[in-house]
Parts: structure tokens; sequence; C-alpha cells
């Protein structure tokens, strides 16, 4: 299996675990003439939902040789997909789902604590390899 | 030479034409724990000043097969680029450099449109062939 669908079916088993419903995998996003499902190379988007809650979850593995590049890629899909989301579906939050070895590491330097801020970024830190979350960062 | 450093140049060249001088070429940018030079799949950065104004430009190219992709990787940069400038030299203005061919057509879908609006990213539309800079979008 490739690396990148271990930690996509991480942050899945961890949702269901968590009592979230899995109700699209993936989520098929396209706005605006954008087809965003189309790029092939990015992580695929999970839609879940509990108790009338509903997300979208951005995976990432940040297991690239570059955590910069990988982050630079992370956040401008990111806010693509979230500028998408509020156009049709605005009641689904979308997360950026982060490794807990990547949070504790890269997301505790200042550039990124900033931008995460700037962009009111919510984040779901998960433990890949015990498929559990670790925390919810609003 | 490589795509990437034709349409680097071509941008500078323009530059020149238009009047301003390029200080850095590249421009080193780190801060807050983060060397963003060291990401060397970038484009990178140019750095110009003309009557006192100082600006960055950011380089793309938008030759992939994927323009959705890149367009994800050129506003991650771009959002992480402007955040460490305005804290380094809050007075230099970044610049997304867009062929005009790319700004024509993928730049008036609806979602890139929203995006680039509510990022208040600034542009700068070129001709990578005539080496010209066709417009300044603020």
């Amino acid at each position: 299996m490739p690396a990148k669908d271990i930690f996509h079916n991480a942050v899945k088993y961890a949702l269901e675990k968590d009592g979230w419903l899995i109700t699209e995998d993936p989520l098929y996003l396209d706005y605006g003439g954008v087809e965003m499902y189309i790029d092939l190379g990015a992580e695929k988007l999970i839609a879940a939902e509990r108790d009338g809650n509903k997300i979208a979850v951005e995976i990432k593995s940040f297991i690239s040789s570059s955590t910069i590049s990988e982050f630079h890629t992370a956040l401008g899909q990111f806010i693509n997909y979230r500028t998408a989301l509020s156009q049709k579906e605005p009641e689904r939050q979308l997360y950026l789902a982060v490794p807990a070895i990547t949070y504790e590491t890269f997301f505790k330097l200042e550039l990124v604590k900033i931008v995460i801020q700037l962009q009111n970024m919510k984040l779901l830190i998960y433990d890949p390899e015990l498929e559990v979350i670790e925390q919810w960062i609003s």
C-alpha cells in the first residue's frame, strides 16, 4: 500500500474510533470551474459527520524530504478547499490532519505558528501508528 | 537552460525594462526557524527596488500538467513568504508573477478569483516571450 494511503486510512480509522461516521471517502470537491479532485498528486479529502457536525479532513503525512515544501502545498490546498467549501457547503468545517511528530516539531516553529493563527487553520493531530486522534485544535 | 530559469529570467528582464533595480537574485528568505530558500524545488524569489518602493516577486511558470496543483503550491508559498516578509521587512510588498496566458484563462475561474481577493494577493502579469510586464494588480 502506498505510504500516502497508510496515513489516509490511519485518520479514517481514528475518526471512526472517535465516533465519527465517514460519509464520503474521498470527498470530491469542485467549485467555480475547478475540479479539485482531478489533482491526483494531492491527498484525498474525507468527509465525516457526528452529532450533526460536519467536517472535511485534508490528510497530510509530512514524510517527504522537504517539510517546508509539503507545508507550502498543504497550506495552499487548505485555503483552496476551504474557500470552495465555504461557497458550496458553509456548515462543513475543514481540518488539516497532521501527524503528532510533525506537530511537536515543525508546527512549533514561529513562522508556522503565525501562519496557522493568521489563516485560522483548524488542526487535527493524529498518531499514525496507533490510529487515534490526539488533539483537535480550532 | 531549465524552463523554470527561462521564466525567472523573463520576469527579471521585464522588471529591469520597467525601471526596477534588481537588488537580490535570488532573495534568501528565512524567518522563525524556517529557511525557505532551502526549498530547492520552489521558484526563487527576486527582490527589486524603484523610487524607494521595495518588492519581492515569486515567479510562476504554470507550465506543469496540473495547473491546480501548481496553484496550490504557489498560494501556499505566497502566504508563507508574505508572512515571513511582514515580520522581517514589512515595507517590502510581495507579488506573484503570472504568465499572461495563465492569467487570461485559469485566473478567470471563479474559485481562483475569490481566493485572490480573500487573500489580498498582489499580481504581476508578464509576457514570458516578450519579457515585458503587462499589468500590475494590487
